[in-house]
């Protein structure tokens, strides 16, 4: 499957078709073709159209995973495949239709569910790759990194800022599955990964319900006055289910006593962000939780850059591009660069999103649209 | 060629290996692999090997292009091929041959050489790629940006950041040609491109010695007190060769006076930067120019993200990774992600080069090491 | 009082002093130091050692004012001073003895009691000054920014910055008083000072127990995903006391369980910060609370700029420079810039405390010095 | 002179007056206000409308100074006063004749002559007060900064951020003056100062044309790719006069050819800027160079924050407030905080200028209003 990546020359092939804005392919053209081929050179003009298109053509397509078929297929890895040294990691990654067959949710972002048997530990490794765990159902895991046991429940969100160390150990007498995004795809095709192994399980036989990070750094618009130097990410390891709960709630309720605080009428959202910068959690991944009222429809919305979307609890009616799906609790589904996406509910929805929007902001070209008033 | 890009549902296929770190390929598990694929999932365990190498690991090969061969094709098309709407420029680009046969010099660059015959226009568009002009050889051609006429001579970096209208015109009596260095494959695999046509031909009859954005920006250490809004871009659009050179001279002056401001012993070099900010002149494009004294030989170095260099003058002898080449002037070769580079010079030599660095150092993930001396 | 700042002209006066380094005050050199004089012109040579001295030396003085002492005339104030428009407050300021009988308790910063019966209102009006209020006892009075009322309890810090309407109403059967910080002082001797009077009474008859900036921002690590354009201050309007108890509290049991994430042994510290950016809550005044356990003693530090500190709870001796003092319960002492502090407790201290520190660290001014062991 | 700022006790007195907004002074009042004062109190209610005007009131009053007087006063203290360790300097301060007798031309900035009789040395020091010299005539004067002499001509601009060690040296046959510009009322007045002696004497006897600095940094849109660490201040330490020349004199050009590339119509403008960030030159005080045409007026402006003026060439007819000069080459005059300015020129001047606007601006405090078009 990697065949294609892997440092083999690959023939070259000039696009020939007399197209509107292509010059006739004559005889004496085709040679010139022939000898740019084998000079390793490709015009611009037979690939424009393709490279610089009028607006984001993606290559992925919407497309949407069934909760309950992949924790079927999980269930199933948990009693064939054992989690060690080697593989790493019991996780399997949803791989988007239109993208050759790998496992890549979209052109940038990663998603995955990853399944951990009683008693099992995943060993600890630490990579460039940002990573974060969210919890659509169970508990009992713990993930340690440099040293510090976070527990997972549900509604949990837990980042994983590249090149800290981390390992997951299960502490329950059950299975626990949860999904893991990373930017796997965007770091690959820019080639930037660094990988290193540590010990092969975990060692945290304390388990705390909080965090240490939490104790520190879990209190609103306070910031420890420490002599220890600024990290490069996030410092809060886990936000916790009752908080994000609590934040969307009360938007509502200001809502109600008329606050036009909710990002649109019903439609309550939070942003997970670095306490210590109010930026996005991770450089090149923003989370973002919203919650819809019952009856509630989104005005079509594109932006540059893509995003998946997990439903967390409630269920909805979901448009992507020219693809519309019912959805329902632990479903997942993707949304390309520049495809409008519409969410309508019934009895509303709670739904948790990851994209790729920090990579744009950082460079300059992010743009979004929303139907009825744009924005930029 | 672009079939596999296009929208197309690709098979998923997941590697089957029984190596270390992998389970037994029972029919159990093959039954739950066919399964997966049919769902479009695709277990970590069996790609991470790919997806997560310990340093980065290059789909791009080390290559050089001579400059002679280039122009040679680059006179041919301009004998058989138009410039106009739709194709929009002659412009032949450098295909890496580990990149599956696009016109990739590298993951993320593009790089190409854009031939214009006397009396010739090439037609007024903008996109949100960052771009460049970079002149080893000729004059005669004027650049419009935004209508602000900039003439290109040999040794000229002429930036063009994204979204700028821009076109380009013959004046002189022959053909002229040029290196255009530009991030569509970057941005082309994260899906963020728009772009728009202008006028069919170049509305500028005028072309003044030095352009206007070099009359107001380009006195050292002074910015205009206008009202005029901040720009996203730098507001400088030629860096004449006189320029460059002169810094480039004085830096190796003041290194024979015992001052050590070279970045090594015989190796000066400038950066291009955006006078309104000091930062990289394009947000994902780093440009330089680096000057070898006669016998000098540079410690390998390697860096995270990849790098397209030119000989302007002299010649050299070049490593990147295990591949060797003699260049000489207008040559032009590739550096691909962690691949250690070295050049050692006879008689000494004038470099050009641009690289993605600042999407890495945005995104906080640059890296790079030096032979004898480790930097991050 | 104010006759030195108004706009009438001062004498100028040269120092005529034969010290080292000084000329001979020979009767030419006095003529041309009467023309000078008469010319509005003063010799460095003559000022240097006061204008420029090796490390700053502070006309301010160190002092503290006893609490018991104030609340006395604040009481004696509220029986015999109004509260209403053109007086605005009744606040009675720390007024330093070193800084010329004006009401500075540092040359950068306020302090003051303020005081209100029950009953009153104190009008709404704007200023760009920066402010806040903390709260050492009591409860009932509500302020209302914006138009968002805050209720205001022992130990809560609740930050105003510039030009923000504000006004207070005290609900409640019985007076209480708080102490204000603002930079008045700074903003004096800067020019740089607007005022706009709002509504005489406040217009707030609801007065929830939680403000509404509480509600959409008193989350840790989560943020609105609001239209809402980004404003110039802290959204967050309460830091209540029992997040910033329990903050405190962590780190004193973190480091029982052996974690080095207190500011040193038996000290812990947190900062006020705005969770928009992570950075200090006002532009111009950094905001802390201190806890010290039992028989800790802190080492000399001394740093640019001044700060005000507050005995929230227990008791301490404290020196600053040369001056030494007991401290209880909201006693409030100043330690001038470049004045060395140290804490020494029995049973334990809880520390509030405010700074100027922002303004040297935005301007690249900054240092501080701890014995064993500088820091910068 | 300075026994005012000594650290003494001041008496604390009461502003006692029974105006709008004020309680009736009855003896109980009296006795409260005692009591405060015994108890270093000050209330707010009677100091109000002098410590929160509406709108900013400057203690400092528009003023000029000749400058053929300053050079009188200058050369006879060149006779009478040496230069040497101790009085460092031989600079005569413009005292601004609101601001308590003291050497302050603006509550923040400092503005002197300072002479150097042929032969001489002014021996080296380091301040943490930011410094620029400007030079409205003369030349013949060295400046050293950290070993790198910088010549010293008519119209060229040094800027000297804080801490770094320099010394002058006047290598001609005749003496030379210039004008210095630093931040001294401002980190007097926030109590910031560090100064430290350096050798007693300058050691260069090398007087190259160009400093080190420019041939390293004074290449538009260059920067030397050295592997030293980033500098706190600018790494350009002259800003010479035909580059100043040349960008306002395209400037104007540029506005005759159709471009509204001037501040207005007929004023031409430029800021003196570190190219390593494109922001002020020094972090308290931006520097600009102003050109108007002849017969140009330009439109009331105030702004937040002092500003200093000095003629250059030509002739001028400035108000200020309610002051109203003319003025001519060499002339210096202040315009305090908020007070309006407009120029009207006859034969068209050149005016140097400079100002604490960074200050406000790091701040978030700056405020400016043009008639007949705000800004903020």
């Amino acid at each position: 499957m990697t065949a294609s990546m892997e440092s083999m020359e690959s023939p070259i092939s000039i696009t020939r078709r007399e197209t509107a804005g292509q010059p006739p392919l004559t005889a004496e053209l085709h040679r010139l073709y022939d000898g740019m081929e084998r000079g390793l050179l490709v015009p611009l003009w037979t690939e424009i159209g393709d490279l610089m298109p009028v607006s984001p053509v993606s290559a992925a397509r919407p497309h949407r995973w069934s909760w309950t078929a992949l924790m079927a297929m999980a269930r199933q890895a948990g009693r064939l495949v054992p989690v060690g040294r080697g593989g790493e990691r019991r996780a399997l990654a949803l791989a988007n239709p239109g993208l050759g067959g790998r496992p890549f949710a979209t052109p940038t972002l990663w998603a995955a569910v990853q399944y951990l048997n009683a008693g099992e530990h995943a060993p600890v490794h630490r990579h460039t790759q940002n990573a974060f765990r969210f919890v659509v159902e169970g508990e009992g895991v713990w993930t340690v990194v440099n040293g510090d046991p976070v527990a997972m429940r549900r509604g949990d969100f837990l980042p994983q800022a590249g090149w800290n160390w981390h390992g997951h150990l299960n502490l329950s007498e059950a299975p626990m599955a949860w999904i893991d995004g990373l930017d796997i795809p965007f770091s690959y095709q820019i080639e930037s990964t660094f990988f290193e192994y540590g010990p092969d399980s975990v060692d945290a036989q304390e388990t705390p319900d909080r965090s240490r990070s939490e104790r520190l750094w879990g209190h609103p618009g306070l910031q420890p006055v420490t002599q220890v130097a600024p990290t490069a990410s996030s410092p809060l390891l886990a936000y916790r289910w009752e908080v994000t709960d609590r934040a969307l709630d009360e938007q509502l309720r200001l809502e109600d006593e008329g606050h036009p605080v909710t990002l649109a009428p019903g439609h309550a959202a939070v942003r997970y962000v670095d306490p210590s910068t109010g930026g996005d959690v991770l450089s090149t991944v923003r989370a973002e939780f919203h919650r819809l009222r019952p009856d509630t429809a989104t005005p079509a919305r594109r932006a540059v850059g893509s995003s998946v979307y997990q439903v967390f609890e409630g269920t909805a009616s979901v448009t992507v591009g020219d693809a519309r799906w019912d959805v329902e609790r632990g479903d997942l589904f993707v949304v390309p660069s520049w495809q409008a996406l519409t969410v309508t509910t019934g009895e509303g929805v709670d739904l948790f999103t990851y994209s790729d929007a920090p990579i744009f902001e950082r460079l300059g070209r992010f743009r979004s649209e929303t139907a009825g008033g744009a924005e930029r």
